[in-house]
């Protein structure tokens, strides 16, 4: 499978007939597949280069290692490994949770930390514990693809506020908060993936950073920062974490996804004691209880494997990534496109030259065997649609080379098009992209 | 830990100071902590003999195999077992889960399979997409503590459906749902564990399974089946599934925690497929996708080790402890009590002589080192005083008999009381067991 499942954004359902359309909740109707789901199903033939998917290249990880830690896990820890754990995750395991934050200038509790399947889990939590139907939720524009569903999912209202290479832009969100207050909207949070965004591979400022946080402190606002990235970084000065500097207005999503791998699903949540109260207990009639054995097994390597070399050694391999695909593009790309340049992460965002259309030119893409993600997927409503996420941390440097070689084949015949006819690949027709019935 | 994090249930949470308790969503309301909680910390001391949790004795797992299992996964199969998964989860373990299933009369698509993380993210996913505030779920009364904590969290209308020793009565079914069509109220589901019931010990005989898909098929009314101790059986004839002679009424809930292991976490749900769709999209937006790792571990189980044979090493194991607690209740209980006797799964539900209150004596139970779970915990609302869930899965033979001992011992006490004064121990004063801020 070369497409990350996080690639998914609302369109309607297919019609097919569904006996129980008229027992569904409400917030069901927020619940949709992927409208580029189909195509990414061929996307991951292997002649295909995706550009596309956010899957780490797990290729890269110590097998032996794990292969070692998994097995003592049995037998040595099996009696606790195998049973029943508690909601709030292991204290062990969230001991350590604690000493890979320090990393990000975060001094906490493992008391205020909850261990959940993946961040994506803790993002539902937190959705599930503070959100009412027609609550505002705040985010940049654009933003991570499943976040806009699980808002969607819990009936928020979603309001994206504009970012720019340097993050996002602090007048903005303070613009936007006094106009929510003045229709005395119910704002519940901002949230934010700061560091190496998800798509659009841009970080924060520091100078940014205590803006942000002095802007939300003073309209009593909570933050809710995504960072599964941050300790992914190829060039460039660490940031703090806006947790590090704000612990009771920060809601902090971190994961061990992209630093170990997402097999696991380990994720955590760090939050104000009150707040960890409530998702402990969301937690728990959610799913009981994560993975013990899992939770065993990340401590342990946390605990015996020296990660902090681990993650250098990822980040020497992606940084070589990083620099395939922004060289490629500076070398190819045609005139009037422009892309960010990202420190750390997985992902560069493209502007396409006046007049294309990511989404439309989707079809044509693949059928030149290259996938990447339309814009139109990490925003709440239509916007995006000159853009595109290009994704650099699974394909070697040599195809991510040939893969924007096939992109930019694509484009030019587009512009072409687009000079010749005065547009470009017409958007394709309702129906033409119904999404499969589950997932790639 | 010797209390299932399963024994929770709604009551007010502790008076501590929240800066955002004007911020959470309506539903939170619905998310409080264990009644009972600090209770079952003081309750997993050495010293006590625990008849409350619902744990498997997972010393009795081939741990030399699982770690062979796990070890392998890591080096045959780590670059899927390391990766994100699809939502739906492993094709080759949901092709093993139809043949578990096939067990019990199910004949079922690997297509329709859902795999979660345990049967209780199926009930959640379930609830999630059909319940809005105020709609009707039906339970048996007594039920699964936690299925209460989760219908709650979605501010479901919980109404209990009498059941004696054959299970759930069908008239009382027919009448309930009777009533409620003509007060025009919105019923999702039954929600029913129909084998060894969860709290009550009981099955739901041949005979009245028909008449129960009758009747939910004439009021049109989907049954959530939650089946996770039908093959812990220790004495008489197998029964079918509801979902073997239902297909398009039944979503069918089930887990490999009670026949291999919690510790992984795998569960799963059957449901017709426009349901399956909708509960895929919200695994997706609640998690993303399932371990990859423990799908590919329990699948390789599935695939290389006798498991229908060691499920028959459990259900011996089993059956001793039952027959331990079987017999000690025969020998010591005090007149006017009775109890259920179950062919099968964990439970014992308990009849108290009249007048004892079993929540109000719990605390003196502790103190006498022998934990149960009052009956209150099994229903929405106050019923239950007059009975309790002894378990006898944990626990040895000897320590069963032991604890029904200490146990009986409490009750004489609590009757010469109630013959004395007129009444046994008072009910604990507001606040006497305020919850513990999170999981034991």
């Amino acid at each position: 499978m070369s497409v990350d499942p996080r690639e998914s954004k609302p369109c309607p359902q297919g019609s097919r007939i569904d006996p129980y359309v008229g027992s569904y909740a409400a917030r069901a109707q927020g619940m949709v597949a992927s409208e580029v789901r189909a195509l990414f199903a061929v996307a991951s033939r292997p002649e295909v280069v995706s550009l596309a998917g956010g899957m780490p290249n797990v290729s890269a990880l110590p097998l032996d290692a794990l292969s070692d830690i998994v097995q003592r896990v049995v037998t040595e820890q099996g009696a606790t490994a195998l049973q029943y754990g508690s909601a709030q995750g292991d204290p062990v395991l969230r001991q350590h949770i604690c000493e890979v934050m320090g990393l990000e200038g975060i001094d906490a509790s493992p008391d205020d930390v909850i261990v959940t399947v993946g961040s994506q889990q803790a993002l539902d939590l937190v959705t599930k514990v503070f959100i009412d139907p027609g609550d505002v939720v705040l985010t940049e524009g654009p933003t991570y693809v499943t976040a806009i569903n699980t808002f969607a999912a819990y009936q928020a209202r979603i309001e994206h506020v504009l970012m720019d290479d340097d993050g996002v832009i602090p007048e903005a969100l303070e613009e936007m908060l006094t106009r929510l207050a003045a229709e005395g909207a119910r704002v519940k949070f901002f949230y934010t993936v700061p560091t190496f965004n998800n798509p659009a591979g841009v970080t924060l400022t520091t100078e940014r950073r205590a803006r942000v946080l002095e802007i939300c402190q003073r309209f009593n606002l909570l933050v809710l920062e995504d960072n599964p990235y941050g300790l992914l970084r190829y060039e460039g000065e660490p940031v703090r974490a806006l947790r590090a500097d704000a612990p009771r207005n920060v809601i902090y999503l971190g994961s061990f996804s992209k630093t170990l791998s997402p097999g696991f699903r380990i994720g955590w949540a760090l939050a104000p004691s009150a707040v960890r109260d409530k998702l402990v207990l969301a937690a728990e009639s959610a799913m009981l209880s994560h993975s013990s054995f899992n939770q065993l097994v990340v401590g342990r390597y946390l605990a015996t494997h020296p990660w902090r070399e681990q993650i250098k050694d990822f980040n020497e391999m992606y940084r070589a990534r990083r620099d395939a695909m922004l060289t490629s593009l500076d070398a190819l790309m045609p005139a009037g496109s422009s892309w960010t340049r990202p420190e750390g992460g997985f992902f560069v965002w493209v502007r396409l030259p006046e007049g294309l259309d990511s989404k439309a030119m989707l079809p044509r893409a693949v059928g030149e065997r290259v996938a990447y993600v339309p814009g139109t997927g990490f925003f709440h409503g239509d916007d995006g649609r000159g853009n595109m996420r290009l994704s650099f941390c699974y394909p070697t440097p040599e195809q991510i080379r040939e893969g924007v070689r096939r992109l930019v084949g694509v484009l030019e015949s587009e512009i072409s098009l687009r000079d010749t006819f005065g547009s470009a690949s017409a958007p394709p027709r309702l129906g033409d992209d119904a999404p499969a019935p589950d997932l790639p």
